[in-house]
């Protein structure tokens, strides 16, 4: 048995495929975004413009935020120092709870350390109090939500992408008196279409479905109050449990589920991965505060990032980048082999100063590689010309293909 | 099928048990710790002061952490907007993941956003990436852990708390060609002993086993700077991966593992919980690298903690309260009811403003359901003459048995 040798071989298995990560270094300027620098490989740190940022809305540089965090960090301190159960329930999170419950118009709200962990804990532990119990799960939900299901040792009916005829074939094969969820994603991110919340929800009610939305790429962004697409298509009282994060859009760091008191407390009663660990610190439960009151409020960031993924949209389109058709903010563009994604984005950072990761397997199918840019308020037109005209330049160096109005 | 009568007699059962969880409301006062405002059921904030907290050495209320984490917050902002793939590898992240690795004279470490995430990520990832994989684990190990083993659908053998000798039985009835991983806590947060980390580690060379410990109770308070119970006792270069918290004695947030490069590069490069994750805010990632460098070159806090723990023990049992016989800085206090140990609680908070709360299944055996105490270097003898006068009065008014030295 020797362990070195396999773990050698597992890493050899990704350079192999292309697909081996190495993680760009980089701090951003508050007050400057997108402007960050890059320390990689580089006599000091050299700046660049951040082009794949999850803080859609820089709320991460927001004054409120920084400010509410400042006043937390010296009321209470760095840390919560405990569980929930356990020292760790602090005043800002009892706040935190109600703001959000009130977001998605639910009775109640659930903290938890990030969205993977809201998607894990409540999904296994949904399907674990529910005995027999079948998960309905759009084939592309993200990692977190299949890593729930599987950990939950429940049966498993993976539906097409969006494919309502197919999620009908298969909740119609289960019993009646069989325990049924449905997950689903509002925005997928990495292809920025929409799931179709109002067909899914009359499904769940013919074949009396629980349904489970992950709006993590919607919340602070869709909505007039940035309660997500389930707010903007008037569906958030037709899903059970609504799931967001606090790390990208509000700009902090943390996740959550809204639902019902009873499936709250449920959660929050049964489910490891919210009990047995410290609890998210005050300081950015504060700063999470400022933010959802602040985009409760405020349609600006919403507007002008929707403006900038329009504005970017058409111009790669009109040069022929390969920019894929989504109704979002995110805006990917198809390159399909992993060594050319990652060259694309090595030639952009080295020569360019433009910081886009490539996507490559797991987090995209394999063969369907990509960049994915995430215009956002503070991504201005010239920026966008600077990107399109260093993308048309390296597709030529590459010899790739061009795409040409008809 | 009735989702909500499923969902109210899950909670029913909680409250026949008697262990259904009301959290405690607080804020702490940064300065002043352990003293906090208590804001459930009084009109308006109310004092008291916390026995229970894991921010063991009070380093969340540290001026060096504060003043670490104002300063990434005015520089870089809240969040670090993105997975450590896809833009959220900031420098900060870098340069405490080589301090970590330097604190366990290990090659490399790896941050999560939680110590739970940390022991399931790289507990399930480990053994998946080992075919045939056994796993030898602890009957106290943490949740976490046990999430971790069963999520990676590995064989587990389970041997008695701390027992060499049925550890070695359970290993020599393995092949030898079958990959093992020994899994254990270096101390138990509910008992407050130690492992025979040693001896364990004889165990794995003589079975050729991986060797794995968490260490969330002991880093930052053990060993000379802080290495945990595996630098005390100059047994680190003997295990293959230390798993630690930065919410407990580090004061702020998240976990990590240290381990060899290779290992690292396994886990990083393999693991859901780490990969597909918004990473730790750099706000909380440079307070914790100003509190681990403090910790590595002041003992003062350590030896307080030592102290006080010390002096604690000796208060209670001088009074004939039932401390647990402990070699470490926890103080746990037997009850053995879960109904009583709430009502112990619920006096101690409600009369004489000394918060500490009740720990029961599923966090301890049923029937082992105890109290909690951690002091630290900010708990003085006052303050424990305190709570031992308040617990003498509390057990004489409930007909709990005192213990009398003979």
């Amino acid at each position: 048995m020797n362990y070195n040798q396999i773990f050698d071989q597992a890493i050899d298995r990704l350079h192999a495929e292309g697909r081996y990560r190495v993680f760009i270094d980089i701090l951003r300027n508050k007050g400057a975004f997108p402007n960050a620098r890059c320390f990689a490989g580089h006599n000091g740190p050299k700046p660049v413009t951040v082009w794949c940022s999850n803080d859609y809305l820089a709320m991460g540089q927001h004054p409120k935020v920084i400010e509410a965090m400042e006043e937390a960090l010296h009321d209470v301190g760095a840390g919560s120092g405990g569980t929930r159960n356990i020292g760790g329930n602090t005043h800002y999170h009892v706040d935190l709870e109600a703001e959000l419950a009130d977001l998605h118009g639910k009775e109640g709200a659930l903290l938890f350390t990030s969205g993977y962990v809201s998607n894990e804990a409540t999904l296994a532990t949904l399907a674990k109090l529910l005995p027999g119990c079948v998960i309905f799960s759009d084939e592309l939900n993200h990692a977190s939500m299949i890593a729930g299901i599987r950990n939950s040792g429940c049966e498993k009916r993976v539906f097409r992408h969006n494919d309502l005829e197919h999620l009908e074939t298969l909740l119609a094969a289960e019993e009646e008196a069989t325990p049924k969820v449905i997950a689903f994603e509002s925005v997928y991110s990495m292809d920025g279409d929409v799931a179709p919340i109002h067909a899914i929800c009359d499904l769940a009610e013919k074949y009396n479905a629980l349904t489970y939305i992950d709006e993590v790429h919607a919340v602070g962004m869709y909505g007039a109050r940035g309660g997500g697409i389930s707010e903007r298509d008037e569906a958030a009282h037709r899903i059970d449990i609504i799931e967001g994060t606090l790390g990208k859009a509000f700009g902090v760091m943390g996740g959550y589920i809204a639902a019902d008191t009873r499936i709250i407390d449920c959660i929050r009663s049964y489910a490891p991965g919210f009990i047995f660990t410290t609890s998210l610190s005050p300081v950015l439960v504060a700063g999470v505060l400022a933010s959802v009151r602040h985009l409760k409020s405020s349609s600006e960031e919403r507007d002008a990032q929707q403006a900038a993924a329009a504005t970017l949209k058409a111009i790669l389109t009109e040069k022929g980048i390969p920019v894929m058709d989504t109704t979002t903010h995110i805006v990917p563009v198809m390159v399909g082999d992993p060594v050319r994604a990652k060259k694309i984005s090595d030639i952009l950072l080295a020569e360019y100063g433009i910081y886009v990761q490539p996507i490559n397997f797991p987090t995209v199918p394999r063969g369907t590689e990509r960049l994915r840019f995430t215009p956002g308020p503070a991504h201005d037109e010239a920026m966008m010309h600077e990107l399109a005209d260093a993308l048309v330049e390296i597709w030529d160096r590459l010899d790739l293909a061009l795409l040409r109005a008809a």
